[in-house]
């Protein structure tokens, strides 16, 4: 928890998902552009996100613990690494900014401020591939931040770089990126209709990391008794 | 502020964005001549950029702090991390060095040593990039240098990567090396007639990343007021 | 050797390798199904596999030591670096987890969960490759704990991105990996007939590894004895 | 200097080098029958070898100082950061570990062992180029030691990223690698009869990094002197 008044804080987590989906939605308009490989458009996306992920979480971090999303607030707040009380803010400050970084991105490439997005992102493949993408980046952050606090920001790029690829056609992982997407009729879109289906994989998603890192990341309270579990040569 | 002379600091500044320039230009004209699709070319221009962005900061940084930009010097001399005074000596060697990167790129490419762009780059939706491009710039390394002075190389050259895809066709966020390609005709030039209303939108993304500097990165003096900010649950 | 119980060492064992290999055969899926340039699709599966890496190694390393590669952990064993007792039961989980990765890639894809690979990889000069692979895969672990142990993620993760491009057509080095990679019939896969082949190279690779490393890497005891075997000028 | 036998450095410095050529010579090969794109093939190439580098640097630097490569031996040689009498040892160590990583590559590939490229690489506009990216390399060397000699492995991977792309159709930047590779009839050859240029515009390039290095990092040793440098505002 850091020493930043809430109003920082909040502005920190605003401008942090504000740049953020900018990179996300205006990456993926530039590569669209310019290339009709769209295996050539996502490197480019990917690239981009990975890199500014890093830099965000590297100079918000110390402020507002850059979380840029719903389900990192919350999971923290449950875990009690940041106050209960500042959730909701954090949350509404993270939609707010998606959709300014949506808006922005929209002005950059001159094109209509919000248009919603027609791209159909669903089915039970799609949600266990968001379920997949949110459990592995809820669980680099509690193992990041439990053993290499340091790195977490490099842990978080590198990861979403691989997620990028490895579910189908990019995960979001993140519910404010989510909203902010639906209002881009681009390459990073996603139907409003298909959000709830969405958010819900990424919270179970959460909620299995979670579970997990209960486990799994623990104190290794009693180093005496892990001797007693190697069975015998 | 470093303890080298005047004469090595400007010789380092000089030498820095004449580097980067002779990438950012050659880079260009490189992939442009190898590839017929122009995602492929902004990708091996991002990531050459990148990773020479990283080398410079920090085999120059400790000489002469490695602006290799007049909105940095300025910005810096603002913030009393330079002296005033050396600030006018500043921006001449990098705009000198700018010049001489694009000669040595024309030189190395066997094209002539210098050639007017005709690559249009204006408009409102250009200037809204310029502005945020070097918004982003300047906050990262105000940021970067109040929390993480080491990482400020890693986090420049990452940046840059981020910004070339998600502002309108390249960002220069940078004077010097906007006037040093309007004198390329190639990949990555500009017209000279389109250079002031991307100085003016560099220098107001500047000041815009000032202002939100001086207030968001305050030292957090009174812990005990942090309190009293967050509402009660 | 860390101070995790049994139990959760294998569960992170498990978890790794098949989150390493869902990104292997996903991202191989996906670039696959975006473009007809072979090359561009194993730039994507690269540059995902290499960032995937650094991230495992770095989280579970200080659980299991985040091996994730039966070949690895045999020669920690032989170094003395983890109990024997362990090996097998490592190497059980590691293919486990490595098969589930592919069945959850097929998954995500919405793919029949296991198909067998129909994709040669065979004869001579691809056994050479693979041992060379391997050896360098194991090599730059050996070398890397002596000389920079916190690096070592971040040299897995570069090796094997250079490796996927220097050896013919991806490597594995990897015998857990190869068996769930035999699994898949898509563009990382191998024909299960192959699979002897490429581990009886793996294992070759490995112990030429160790044998070089035991005396490249052995301790320079004697520092005076060094400009000994120096010839005079 | 290191406190390891001169057989081993000179092991480490074959072994080094030889992986360096292997990968150089090997993802040419590989992206070449991938992609009928060479700014594709050049990427990957690129991706690879700066990837290799930061691997090899990180290990073999505390054995040999990793120079693999004879402008940077006699360089530092010339700085008292090696034993003169040990020079011609590394040197004739890297040439023939160039040779044996082409005849690897060249065997993982099922190609003759040895081919003369035909590769033509000449003409003053390659010259200049070579003399550019040598003297930028060395300069990066000088100074990363001077400055971060922790992170010379990195900052020599990002500055070959780049010089891949900044100069004219790859750097060479080395003389064993320039040799290996005229004996390899791929992507990444060069005709015999254009090494002595290319080895001349080498030597010429790091004399003048060492020059500039030996003013520009000059311990600057009176710094109250600094300030009557400095012109009053």
């Amino acid at each position: 928890m850091t020493s930043f008044p809430l109003s920082r804080r909040l502005a920190s987590e605003a401008l942090g998902t504000a740049l953020l989906v900018a990179t996300v939605v205006g990456s993926g308009i530039m590569a669209d552009r310019l290339t009709s490989d769209p295996a050539l458009s996502l490197l480019a996306n990917t690239l981009a996100t990975g890199a500014i992920l890093v830099v965000l979480i590297t100079i918000l971090g110390p402020i507002s613990g850059a979380h840029f999303n719903p389900v990192v607030s919350l999971v923290l707040a449950f875990r009690r690494a940041m106050p209960a009380s500042s959730v909701q803010a954090y949350i509404g400050a993270q939609i707010l900014g998606g959709v300014a970084g949506t808006l922005l991105a929209h002005a950059m490439f001159r094109l209509p401020l919000l248009r919603v997005s027609t791209t159909i992102r669903t089915g039970s493949a799609r949600w266990l591939a968001e379920v997949t993408a949110t459990f592995g980046l809820v669980f680099v952050i509690l193992a990041g931040l439990r053993f290499r606090a340091d790195a977490v920001a490099l842990l978080v790029g590198l990861y979403i770089t691989a997620a990028y690829w490895f579910t189908a056609l990019t995960s979001f992982a993140n519910p404010a990126v989510a909203i902010a997407r639906s209002l881009t009729n681009t390459f990073s879109g996603i139907r409003p209709v298909d959000l709830p289906g969405f958010i819900v994989a990424e919270i179970l998603g959460a909620l299995l990391a979670l579970l997990l890192a209960s486990w799994l990341l623990m104190e290794a309270r009693n180093p005496q008794s892990l001797t007693e579990t190697e069975p015998a040569p």
